[in-house]
């Protein structure tokens, strides 16, 4: 079968863009994604999809609308299906992301930050 | 809105048991878990999904019928459906399990490490 360990901190020195997902594994139709995010994100939401966000180094920020969640390394979060967030990170914070393969990271908003393919790393 | 972040160290006080996955958050049909594994567990199989382990804290091991993966805090693998695999940890290990919602622990072996109704902490 040939079966390997995917080590977080080996694939994260594999891309140094901000906003740019890589897809690290596939679980049935949802990909698990490595990004690295600094900055101010553009409002959007998923029509169609929850979406999970894990830190997995650094501190980050989510606005939605009517509040502002603060998450740190060993936090996660559960953004529901259509509620609008804008993610924020004042110095460079390494997440791992979990939807469905396919999720495009501007969800309905498009934009000059969208990535439409994923790349594997 | 309400979203507060989920903090995976804090969620891991809230039990001792080995072998019987807590749950912490539900993305779409699938639920988060967290599980502290320590021993052996038994041979079994998930005939109708693939399974994530992420290791948060702690070393373990799957035994495949052709192989064994070890896995230390940090790095993650994919258990594919219907494939045989068997846990082990010489050491208690904290780890995250991602699986569709109703998922059974002990897949189709049974026994009495089966945990039919995994309960929210």
């Amino acid at each position: 079968m040939n079966q390997s360990p995917i080590n977080l901190a080996e694939k994260f020195t594999k891309f140094t863009e901000h906003w740019s997902p890589k897809i690290i594994a596939k679980m049935n139709n949802y990909h698990f994604k490595l990004a690295k995010f600094q900055g101010d994100f553009v409002w959007h939401r998923h029509v169609h999809t929850d979406e999970v966000f894990i830190v997995i180094d650094g501190e980050m920020r989510i606005d939605f609308r009517d509040e502002t969640v603060e998450l740190k390394a060993g936090e996660m979060i559960v953004i529901p299906q259509t509620v609008e967030h804008k993610p924020f990170a004042a110095e460079e914070c390494k997440i791992m992301i979990i939807e469905p393969a396919g999720t495009v990271n501007t969800g309905d908003a498009g934009g000059d930050f969208t990535v439409d393919k994923n790349e594997w790393i």
